[in-house]
């Protein structure tokens, strides 16, 4: 089953995918759309997309893709986000004065970057894409940082090893597919809804799960198009397709403008 | 009184600046840690910062630091947000090959993206930024996506106005100060708290304000540091400082781990 990713070959994405579907083809994508188009298409049988990092918090566009798009979650990962830095072969660490990397990155490296003054951060668009540009450009300066595979994919030297501040730092992947197949020990499910904009409403949109016991492990909102100031809710909770997971569903129907199940899966360990 | 930015002169924040305290003289932070840096030392009397767009969502490294920081929100601000084509002065339209902008405003203009092919977009740190980039550089096929005020800034010329997809595009700003100064008319309040990782726990926590009628106009979550899949919320509730208001802060500092009121404000129109 071929695989689709958002970023470059050597991104976080790709690594997710050697860990966790061993001996899918990856088909790399520019933009998260275009990930989402080759599922619809049927050119990839499935997709994994970043949805949440402990440290950084949600990927919004894909929370919005899963919103609009036919898809459904059949599967969730963990991976753990271990930064490196990262240089064309030769450079030496004492040489370089200027990292690149996608924002976020160099954001989880503040410690690192304290204490070697003498190195700039720079913004690039991609993890694994600033590693292709510093090794290409034989930059004699500049390093990258990005996870291990950069370093394999497009022959780099990691320097340093473990540069993120925080060793808590996971990003949680959906595999997102067309057919609505549910797994066997499916015991998580993420929903989204929207609510009438009335005082209480998330109260007792809430209550349908509080009601029966049903524990919530995350709660996001995110504006809804055309309409500033009002928000859709994305739920994750730790219930499968059970008769009391189906009976809160029912009655959040009651309550809310619209109830869409983006996924049953089995929880990630 | 001086007010710090985070983002180059000519940004949407500066826009904001000249709109909403007109007079104040702008000091432009390369990062937000910055911003509050200033606002910490005394070398500024004010921050203005973007906290959430009505399109893209919020902006999670602000909420962090008015949750991480000793400040105060004194005001809100509601900035439409119009982007504009800009190039070096003698590029034409039909010339321009590449635009560049940070990823958030290319987003917002895909409709111009989709009916100009021969544009390629490419993701550029700032909106503000790319304008500078592209008129210091004098670049004969590039043009850059950014507020009215950068083409001013740095000498560029507009060559198109009104890119944006849809025109419902605001950016919230707050006014943080050191001082903890309730303004005249303040009617809406921003608070941050933590809860005990119990089945329903939020629900119990919005309870305080339903049982009082009070209208929450916003909830979000983020991630708290060194606790994967654990949250901080973040809540906006239309009541200033009264009785009831103080009586659901302490109802909910019984509930909560922590309990901190970010800002008490009038809010924008």
């Amino acid at each position: 089953m071929k695989i689709a990713i958002q970023g470059e070959l050597g991104s976080f994405s790709d690594e997710a995918a050697r860990a966790f579907l061993r001996g899918c083809p990856v088909v790399a994508c520019v933009t998260s759309s275009e990930v989402f188009d080759r599922l619809d298409s049927g050119a990839v049988g499935g997709a994994l997309i970043a949805i949440e990092n402990s440290l950084a918090g949600p990927v919004a566009q894909h929370l919005d893709l899963l919103l609009g798009r036919d898809v459904f979650v059949q599967r969730e990962f963990r991976l753990r986000i271990r930064h490196n830095l990262i240089a064309a072969p030769g450079v030496r660490l004492e040489e370089v004065r200027r990292v690149l990397s996608h924002p976020v990155a160099l954001e989880q490296c503040r410690e690192f970057l304290r204490t070697h003054p003498r190195i700039r951060p720079e913004s690039f668009y991609d993890t694994a894409g600033s590693v292709k540009h510093v090794v290409e450009s034989g930059l004699p300066d500049t390093a990258a940082v990005a996870g291990a595979r950069a370093a394999g994919v497009y022959g780099g030297r990691i320097l340093r090893r473990g540069l993120e501040d925080d060793k808590q730092n996971y990003t949680r992947f959906f595999l997102v597919r067309r057919s609505r197949r549910v797994l066997p020990r499916a015991d998580k499910t993420s929903i989204a809804f929207a609510l009438k904009n009335v005082p209480g409403a998330l109260f007792k949109a809430l209550s349908v799960f509080a009601l029966r016991d049903i524990d919530l492990s995350k709660i996001e909102s995110r504006p809804l198009r055309g309409r500033p100031w009002e928000y859709a809710f994305f739920v994750d909770y730790l219930r499968g397709d059970d008769p009391a997971a189906r009976r809160a569903l029912g009655h959040l129907r009651e309550i809310a403008e619209f109830v869409k199940v983006l996924g049953i899966y089995p929880a990630a360990k």
